[in-house]
């Protein structure tokens, strides 16, 4: 948090920036109902603090929308169906609009049976992860996501061919007075965006971000052309990132290794993105009072663990994100100026009536 | 495979493994049909090369048998259960015994519904988490495999507490003509075994599978007891580590942090392990033919991408494995001499018919 107060953020309330979402994509073509629906699946992102995949992406969406890449009266549709698991065809819709519809009727199908997996082809990327695992928590389930990540940047273990992604997984389960503890991972040890990020700042990368293509660490992000991220713990990573994208892409006939198409290089062609989802009872095991009660009680024990000479505390996954929306909520959303830059220009285009000014 | 040769191990056909490791089984108490199960599981996990997790367990089982820490005569049942979901009650019975049970029963309900989610509780060391997540692979499914380790040698990120363990995962996807795919992890960098295993040789530990108690790098494996073993890609395998033992265990109602029994110093204790299992069959979203033909595709693609200078090949997740139960099925499965010798020690203890000599 300390970039926002050096680079005098903006700031603004979340409805307000939710609203210019929404009157954006509105005015690029998409049906309100839809417009509404992927500017609140942004803002939840930026709530949460994944700022790399909130309201910041609307320029390279409304890119894509421009060139056509995009279709915005979609008829998202399952293809396949049983009581327990879904195909879905996203028909190239907003990737938001398609994740919503699969983790709706993920949630539909585990309600009335216990457990459902949804998966998902000719998608388009859907922001962060946790949005979509996070929503069956409010139904006491447990929410798991994995995707295929839109350009590749990564070469199997061994090779220096960039075939696979960042392909994350997002993992939420719920607690009871304790914040759910929410898993929101990519399998390489860094996004490429905190990449260029640190080649804009003029900054060094760690060793152990990225290698160059004699496996030598690559430290200047200013050659990150030249190299390839790392998988988390080499090799195991580098397993579960290719099982991540069998999961989410392959198996539902979406793109995975080289018919990724690189979203940002190209932005008229079908992505065919893959997605899944995947909501279970945690009734099936125990009684909800029950199992919440003993979340609460492993929080608790992980939290008051004895700590680290220097540690001022102990964090849950998700819990920082859970601070996070707390604060933003009450306080608003910081942007940096340039994104509000972006934001203001892509207002004067579409000439909307707020030019967050 | 190189140390094989230094050591100038014994080699057994796997036959004669799982013969000996029945009558070992059957010799300390359990029923035929149990020891016969456990003794395949076991070989099961040394042909694939996990040889930390096959035969060379049956020296602390028996140990732990003796002690009456193990059920012999255990009732192995499901205690609640739907169409899709099913918590398995252990009974304290051989791990093997009880996850054999729940993903045998996966594999039915997943066969008439196309997707199963078993939990299990008061159950005991498994064995390797690929013998059980392969399972479902002869029926045309994927297999997901998950479970608490049975020690404490992590702590939360920032801490200094052993309260995880280290949590694996495993998931097995079929193919065509490849083999199968099969991604089989602890989230921590290195297993304990490694550890104790370069103490006995007297090698240093790389940076990055330990730390002390001031996160500094532990690289003398004799120093052990005062470090903390490191999770996968930092705090993202923490968190990864901490989602899976609250999947296999907590929601089960199994050990998970604080309340896990460490095995190795405490044989009699209910152990109360935790395991999950899912199967699901891949037909859910399209033909067998086609999924498998996809698979072969991608599986070709990722081993034929270009390689770093001086890498003899990529490995897809599982096949370095597969070509081992090949090659050990044909020539058999070697043993380092300690192990052998325990096992005589046993085999002399029962009175067994075959010493191994």
């Amino acid at each position: 948090m300390g970039m926002e107060q050096k680079e005098k953020n903006y700031i603004y309330p979340a409805e307000r920036l939710e609203a210019f979402g929404k009157s954006a994509l509105a005015a690029l073509g998409l049906p309100e109902e839809d417009a509404a629906l992927c500017a609140a699946r942004m803002i939840d992102a930026d709530l949460r603090g994944v700022d790399t995949h909130g309201i910041f992406r609307i320029n390279h969406y409304s890119q894509r929308i421009k060139a056509g890449g995009i279709n915005l009266r979609p008829r998202v549709h399952t293809v396949r169906e049983n009581a327990v698991t879904a195909l879905v065809d996203g028909d190239n819709g907003m990737g938001h609009v398609v994740m919503h519809f699969a983790t709706e009727l993920a949630i539909r199908k585990a309600a009335e049976s216990g457990l459902a997996w949804i998966g998902t082809f000719n998608g388009n990327h859907a922001g962060a992860g946790a949005v979509y695992s996070t929503m069956p928590l409010a139904h006491d389930m447990i929410g798991m996501y994995m995707t295929v990540a839109n350009a590749n940047h990564m070469a199997p273990w061994g090779g220096v061919e960039l075939i696979l992604g960042t392909n994350p997984i997002s993992v939420a389960i719920p607690a009871g007075e304790e914040p759910p503890v929410v898993l929101d991972i990519a399998t390489t040890v860094s996004s490429y965006g905190k990449i260029k990020l640190a080649a804009q700042k003029g900054e060094s990368i760690p060793v152990g971000w990225m290698i160059d293509r004699k496996g030598q660490p690559l430290t200047d992000p200013r050659r990150s052309s030249e190299g390839l991220l790392l998988p988390i713990g080499d090799y195991k990573g580098y397993g579960l990132n290719v099982v991540i994208g069998m999961l989410a892409g392959l198996l539902n006939g979406a793109a995975f290794g080289r018919n990724v198409v690189d979203f940002n290089k190209d932005i008229v062609s079908r992505n065919n993105s893959g997605h899944m989802i995947m909501a279970m009872r945690v009734d099936n095991f125990q009684s909800v009072e029950a199992f919440k009660g003993e979340m609460d009680r492993a929080i608790r024990e992980i939290r008051e663990s004895q700590r680290m000479e220097g540690v001022d505390r102990i964090w849950l996954p998700g819990e920082i994100e859970h601070c996070r929306i707390i604060e933003r909520r009450e306080r608003g959303i910081p942007l940096a100026p340039i994104v509000v830059a972006n934001l203001r220009q892509l207002a004067a285009e579409l000439n909307l009536p707020d030019r967050l000014e």
